[in-house]
């Protein structure tokens, strides 16, 4: 994919992220990164790229890939009978995370890579071009470095880039005890490290891992090179925020129950706020103030799609613009941002999320003229085509 | 488009809304209308049908064609300011209703029939096989009259079975005397129903109608043999729903602040209660109430897109039963029901929104094993083909 060519020429509307929106654009992509943005009137001659390949975009708006910085996307199995017992108001204990752990244990790797690619692809059609993908549905050693290879599997063989995730602390697997599998999943740390994780991850919450068990685990991912994120603040008020602040996370995620001063901290540690609104959708937990919660305190906010069976079976992250906008009351302006160069920040990447020169050439064709047409379209198509590294998908 | 005959096998779970779910299931439409259901393994033999055209459903689940009966669907412009102010949490006074009249005003027919038959092609992708489309962005007599010939025009060229309901009391126009523009609209009636407007209705709200303003077009409607139909209590409880109830209405709509003695005269009436989800997420209001007031009074449930580009841009109904169960706390059973039959009900056919024996042979092959599945899967394809009249679309 490295070193494509590409004129993007026909954009109506061009949000670069890196500046003022630009009528009428043009965006040049060499050897797969931004080399040129501005007026398609003001384009250079380019005597050097005789057979430069062009795409049209129709005068539709166009925006930076989008990057979902919060997945569970390798899974197999339903949970279609806890859904339904929940929106008939029903009690039912299915089994949670350990109903996925079972079917995804039970499936072979090809299943789990076919599954997974599919929703790769929806997630590729709907903008999707930089996607973090966690570990967890294993639960054993060898099952959770099993869920990092497939990650590294698909990255190699669509377009997507995909980066993975350890999260051994995903819940405390059926039958085991409870300090003994911590100390297996710290144990696990370096191994996944080997296996080419870049994160390490705690669901830190409620019933989950406490913040002490999430501190040990985050040290052995930063004693053994791995970056830092945390599921904080979902179920209940817990502290995971505030040692997310404390360890350096990259992101916390979540954040239902967050608190003033815990977001305070994250802004003045550079944590970045992941919101994940289709959880609060799907488990009608009525949870969507906390977006403005974060905003107050100068927290940087991404957003994700959490795509999970359970609590989030989403993999557009047009959809999750979408409620980010009308449901936790963002901006257009302010959920573009999130679901590009905000993400973007929360997987520390420097070069995507954005269209400045030198940045990645990753981007989306919007269904629209303008961006805001896309969040005020339920249900449509929002995206025309994607474009990852110069190269149309 | 009547006279098709079909076999649609391959069916993984059907939903017929005239009896129980039906696994491993076949449909047989014979000349447009459903001949048989039930079981594969029980189909009969068909001699009479040799060259009998067959749709593999692939495993998938099939429900009735959906049945949208509140749209406003023949518009032109775009709400674009008024929508990205309201989300900035700025004040703006577009003109709302009246923008969009100005635009439609200035289209011509040609570009007035492109724009929806864009949108139809949209709605029947999603699986709307019956449509009711409102006038109201005329607000003259003729240009009322242009909306509804322009509707039956759409309905001639087009799979989606359209009808039209005359709405000259949308709104009254700009630097219009009031009991004059009133006198107007009732003494348009007749021209609609000759024109071949099959209902009437009313924005019958504070600020726009009142009761006994509607209550007038009304009965101009029922004496010219028109059906009625309400726009009532969707900005503030003026009594609307109980004119619903006195009148004979087939339905209210709306009804965000319908009181429980209103919805149980509703539930006494007849009168069907039209829910309209993607206007309280558009409008960001919150009203997620209502469904349960009118469940609790017995009122049966209707769900609609109401199409329009100010406050409810959709044409999904897969979005809109989303939205009831994810929000309006409906069940999968309910919201499904509510599309189909419930639907049906609020435009008074009887052979539409189910498929027993005589019923048109409208229907869904779902892009999902289960219809559960099309609520949880949030983003996703929701329809892999829509059937009409027993013609693959």
């Amino acid at each position: 994919m490295s070193g494509a060519n590409l004129l993007v020429r026909g954009i109506g509307r061009l949000l670069t992220m890196a500046g003022e929106p630009v009528p009428d654009a043009a965006v040049l992509v060499r050897d797969g990164r931004v080399a040129w943005t501005g007026s398609a009137a003001d384009l250079p001659d380019l005597p050097d790229l005789p057979d430069l390949p062009e795409l049209d975009a129709g005068g539709a708006c166009v925006v930076p890939g989008f990057v979902d910085p919060h997945t569970h996307l390798v899974f197999a199995g339903s949970r279609r009978e806890e859904f339904v017992a929940r929106l008939a108001g029903l009690p039912y204990d299915g089994g949670g995370i350990r109903t996925t752990v079972g079917a995804t244990t039970a499936a072979s790797d090809d299943e789990l890579v076919a599954l997974a690619r599919a929703r790769l692809a929806v997630a590729l059609a709907h903008g999707t071009t930089s996607m973090e993908v966690k570990s967890g549905y294993g639960l054993t050693p060898d099952a959770e470095l099993r869920l990092l290879r497939l990650v590294h599997r698909l990255a190699a063989e669509q377009p997507v880039r995909l980066e993975s995730t350890y999260l051994g602390a995903h819940v405390v697997p059926a039958g085991r005890n409870r300090a003994e599998y911590l100390d297996e999943v710290v144990a696990t740390v370096p191994l996944a490290a080997a296996a080419g994780a870049r994160w390490v991850d705690v669901f830190c919450d409620r019933g989950v891992f406490t913040v002490d068990e999430a501190r040990r685990v985050l040290q052995a991912g930063a004693a053994n090179g791995l970056g830092l994120r945390l599921h904080a603040e979902e179920i209940a008020w817990t502290g995971a925020a505030g040692l997310a602040a404390e360890t350096g996370c990259a992101s916390a995620d979540h954040l239902e129950h967050v608190s003033a001063d815990d977001a305070r901290a994250m802004a003045a540690a550079g944590v970045v706020g992941v919101l994940l609104p289709t959880v609060t959708l799907s488990l009608r937990s009525g949870a969507w103030g906390h977006a403005a919660v974060l905003r107050e305190a100068g927290v940087e906010l991404a957003l994700a799609t959490d795509c999970n069976p359970g609590t989030s079976w989403c993999e557009s992250m047009p959809y999750v613009i979408q409620l980010a906008c009308l449901q936790m009351g963002l901006s257009v302006a302010e959920a573009f941002r999130a679901a590009t160069l905000g993400a973007a920040h929360a997987l520390r990447h420097a070069d995507r999320g954005h269209l400045g020169v030198g940045a990645c050439g990753d981007l989306v064709v919007l269904d629209a003229e303008h961006e805001a047409d896309l969040v005020a379209h339920l249900g449509g198509r929002p995206v025309r085509r994607t474009v990852v590294g110069g190269v149309p998908t």
